[in-house]
């Protein structure tokens, strides 16, 4: 007697014994194995390539014969002149076992592709949407047996795919019947499957078989922009990414003066809520245009954003939310229908909003940390998205603290005397030369240095604008480190400094970055304070969060937020934003909020793993910590010296070190060790 | 040692020991007896009255003491003071166990309320509505615990009430926050519960206790009219009914012209159905005015219609309904938003449509099953439902059949030469004597029959205007009981009849019914044609039923339909509409199909019930059957008999025989047994 054949997958390693006949598509479903088909085996679809290995594998125990798999097929080869099929690939459905075989599933092939992250900390995306098609075959009408169009397709789905209880809204109802006869009872369902007990509901239908693919949108959506990206739901790649201005813009720059117009203004809450869906429209328009596809393609959005911002994009006055205890309408995360947001998707296209952290700390938040994953890391990471207000995560596997620290809008370049928007002709690198204090530096737009051949020619059209966020916390980091600014953030005078940049304006010194005929380009006293006052909120919410996990200090910082992506990690130690840690372990994540969107549309899971996580997050609340409190003043304080300028020599001979200029008293700045970088 | 009190409670006989100063509902909350509460004890919604009783209860095997319970209280007193408390009632939340006790729960605080039906074969409705109100006292913001209020009331709803999982909308996050604080974090919740695994859904939240009451709508939408009623979703009772005429008359009085209207129409089906949708807002404004209560408040409906309404009030195309196979895009019950289905009802209402048992045989139908549950019925029952397509169900407790008929608008008064709709004027009511042939008959509108004094004045204004439907079918039944018409459908001469009201009318007779200055009402051999036409379709589909079901005579006969409820049972049976049964066992059960809407609509439990019942009723197609034709043509047949008069003497003698004159043929007709009236 002898045995089946034995087939064995890789990379899975999965294996069993095959009778001879038996599709590999057959053999991989019934053995589990991550093999992709949307046209259910019918060689339509060709999702299911796989790559047969021959010859003798010691390691996987089998040797395979050149005749192992069935022939070379005409489906096979119709679909290799008219798709060209690799090198070595068979179709899954089509090639079947003859004899023992290894079959590789490329990753293409798999159902739960990996979506590949480029930062090397970052754990890559499996690939698995909410939203999936499947091909099916529906059986005709029959008077003996009256049942609507609707279950003969339900029951296909069932028996073909094993998806049950599907249910379909009116907008699928009334294309069914005649998308089915169209399609001569084969019809293509893109089906949104939830999470919860709520059954699988029918997102789209189309007559045979669709060819096309099918799409979500992650989006970030903050006070200032709104950023989009739209991805295939099939390859978890992104298509297109755009951005525009939040139109909220119009009612406040800043989430607090939103709240006002809102207490202030009737209906004010509503008609803010009416611009961010208007913006949110546009935004989905302007993405899909750019990567053409049709909005109508688009089945399901992932938000992240504020509890402001989701408060009043969801239609909630977010009154509560500007005064204490800071009550949120909802905490948890939102499933919704996306016509409810009045997007202009199908009416069948789902939204989901990631859960907030608290009245502070919202949804973006949440995102940060399923992006940046603290509760699975196993060194102590500290995570600071900066904005105008900054969400501070820290923890561990252990566990996850979190607040939210009121920076202000100084590291966006608002109230600093010559600040701006990042936008061309702004100031974003710094350099000063510690012996001649002379700045050097660059604008958004330009390559050159400003003290470089051709600087001027580079820059005309706009000019030296302003200073952008970054770009004022590299002037006063490098500032204190020129000795130009003292501990206590006093800009010394010329005598003091000996520079005749430093110039007396008003009651205080201002130092002189750049003159032309058009613009003179200063930083004031006053500039200074404003970033120590933001600085100085940043350090003692991440303080307060060590001191309520036990710590002195962090193993890694990562620097999260479209803004933290441009902030200079040395200066950014240097200023005493962030508390001591080698410079090395102080990483950028980007847009970690707009990453954590993506993952959570292209794998429903994740949405699972956030709301546990943040159900889990300890939540500090800074404004009712006598700590933060603490912090904040040891932070913003005068140090106890009479020395004017007591670190200067050590910073000129130590340019790289990581010291804290802000946390002015012993307590907070002056047990901390120095160290070097690498 | 002593054991703890012993507390029965009636009518259910559950008994228990609890502690002394246990309270009246909490013991029965432990227990499982029925006993209401919307404010969860809190003494506040008074629904929990009980009726202790005191003294030797040896069927019961308890002595009650006088002093039993705790002595009435302030709570009691106050309610009492302010709404009146019945005589010997105690608030059970109030009234604590003191000694044995005997505890009488009067129908009026049972959460399962029966509501009564008038007739004595139906099963009373038990009250179950799927919104139901709960009061909750809510747990208020901290910032030491930064969930959201929707989570805390959730908490709240699942501490209090054991409901679990509830999920709210947006229009409910709209007005959650101010909500809770108007009622300083007291609030009435209205819940919609699903029967499948969806979560329930918040309906309503009123700030603090909320004493009014919440509704529900049932509606049996038909071709030609909308009848709805509104019910108290708290007490079961019907508080308004009315109806309108369906505003798609104008594109066809019958159901397959509009099927053609929207055939040969671009956009017809969509013209139709928002005709239907504004029908229905304006059938819910009416009756919503009528009872005068807010339409804001009904939170649910329950629609029941043919298979052509059911798709065109859902906004599908009946297209497929108007050809074979006639298969319906769904044939399942249907859940959805009323919103779906532009009510203009809150948000968060529901609606339900039963489901279709065939492509001919509608959610009316499956109404009526309900209502009438064959499938619950010992003897062998005929369901009738006469309409344009009569409905027809046979069964018992072993299985049920069900088939509609093409019986026409014969029934219903149209096609017929002086046929109108049932309005002030019509002959309702008709007597033929035997001897003379002269008529008499009642119109609506007025009580005196027609030879009466006084009937002139009394139909002043009006005249007699027509024949109504019922009335055309004792019409004809009269006619052949009087000899005035043959077996074969032939009406006779004067000289046959002996009468002058039969007139030569182009090549057949007519009989003049009635005649005045400005009417001529006669019953023409078209007329007749017409009817046993009608008949005979729909008696043969009742015996294609009793065929497939194997047998030859049933037990009792139910005449559903607002018409049938004006069907005299003995002439549809001398007329033959339906087969032989004692006179005494055919019943109307008036409008089954709404009555069928009112039983889902306050029993949730009813729709999964009818869902299973439909699920498995055999479905015969009258169209496919060639049984259906054999008998529709025997039905119809001219009898084989050389006397043109065959049966006229034993019709005279016996005027309460009940025999059938159309199915003429001895294999349909011969066979039957006459009965005399019990």
């Amino acid at each position: 007697m002898t045995q089946d054949p034995l087939v064995v997958f890789t990379p899975s390693g999965k294996r069993g014994r095959f009778p001879v006949g038996t599709p590999v598509l057959t053999a991989a479903r019934q053995l589990g194995v991550d093999l992709d088909s949307v046209c259910g085996g019918r060689g339509i679809c060709s999702k299911c390539q796989v790559q047969p290995a021959f010859g003798d594998f010691p390691k996987h125990g089998v040797t395979v014969r050149e005749d192992a798999l069935s022939e070379w097929n005409s489906v096979e080869q119709r679909y290799d002149d008219k798709r060209g099929l690799p090198k070595g690939r068979r179709l899954g459905c089509q090639a079947t076992v003859q004899s023992d075989i290894l079959i590789d599933v490329p990753e293409s092939s798999q159902v739960h592709k990996q979506v590949v992250r480029k930062r090397v900390e970052a754990r890559d995306i499996t690939l698995n949407p909410a939203v999936k098609l499947y091909y099916v075959e529906v059986q005709e009408p029959d008077m003996h047996d009256p049942s609507g169009d609707l279950q003969r397709l339900c029951n296909a789905l069932k028996d073909e795919w094993g998806v049950e209880d599907v249910k379909a809204d009116l907008s699928i109802l009334k294309t069914l019947q005649p998308t089915l006869r169209k399609g001569e009872w084969k019809v293509t369902c893109a089906i949104h499957h939830s999470r919860d007990a709520k059954p699988p509901t029918l997102a789209h239908i189309w007559p045979g078989y669709y060819e096309g693919s099918i799409y979500g949108m992650a989006v970030d959506l903050g006070s200032t922009t709104i950023a989009g990206h739209l991805c295939d739901l099939q390859t978890g790649e992104v298509i297109a990414s755009s951005g525009l201005m939040n139109p909220q813009i119009r009612f406040g720059e800043d989430l607090m003066s939103r709240v006002s117009y809102s207490m202030m203004n009737a209906g004010g809450a509503d008609e803010m809520t009416q611009a961010v869906r208007e913006g949110m429209n546009a935004l989905f328009t302007q993405v899909a245009a750019e990567a053409e596809i049709d909005k109508s393609l688009i089945f399901d959005a992932v938000f992240v954003c504020n509890p402001v911002m989701h408060h009043l994009f969801l239609g909630i006055d977010p009154f509560e939310l500007g005064q204490a205890p800071f009550a949120l309408a909802t905490s948890d995360a939102v499933s919704l229908s996306a016509n409810e947001l009045e997007l202009n998707l199908p009416s069948t296209a789902q939204a989901y909003l990631l859960p907030c952290i608290a009245g502070h700390v919202g949804a973006d938040a949440a995102a940060v940390a399923l992006s940046e994953a603290p509760d699975k890391s196993e060194n102590l990471v500290l995570v600071v998205d900066v904005g105008t207000n900054a969400e501070i995560l820290l923890g561990n596997t252990e566990k996850v603290l979190a607040c939210s620290s009121p920076t202000g809008p100084a590291f966006e370049g608002a109230q600093i005397s010559s600040g701006q928007r990042a936008a061309p002709g702004a100031i974003e690198r710094v350099e000063i030369d510690p012996v001649t204090k002379e700045p050097r530096f660059r604008v958004i737009g330009s390559e050159l240095w400003s003290d470089e051949d051709g600087f001027k020619d580079a820059i005309e059209g706009t000019g030296v604008t302003g200073i952008c966020g970054s770009g004022i916390i590299e002037m006063v980091a490098e500032m204190r480190l020129a000795g130009i600014v003292d501990g206590p953030g006093l800009i010394g005078t010329p005598e003091q400094t000996g520079t005749e940049r430093c110039f007396l304006d008003g009651r205080t010194y201002s130092y002189l970055v750049w003159e032309d005929g058009e613009r003179k380009i200063t930083v004031t006293n006053r500039d200074i304070r404003e970033i120590q006052m933001a600085k100085a909120a940043l350090y003692s919410g991440a303080r307060l969060l060590m001191d309520k996990f036990g710590t002195d200090e962090v193993d890694r910082v990562v620097l999260a937020g479209a803004f933290g992506a441009h902030i200079s990690p040395k200066h950014a130690m240097v200023l005493g934003m962030i508390p001591d840690c080698p410079l090395d372990r102080v990483t950028s994540a980007g847009n970690a909020a707009g990453t954590g969107a993506r993952i959570a549309l292209l794998n429903k899971d994740a949405r699972t793993e956030i709301e546990q996580t943040v159900g889990e997050i300890h939540k500090i609340e800074t404004a009712i910590e006598p700590r933060f409190q603490e912090h904040f003043v040891n932070a913003s304080a005068i140090p106890n010296s009479a020395d004017p300028f007591p670190i200067l020599n050590s910073v000129v001979t130590l340019p790289s070190a990581t010291f804290n200029t802000g946390g002015g008293d012993k307590s907070e700045g002056g047990g901390r060790r120095r160290r070097r970088r690498g």
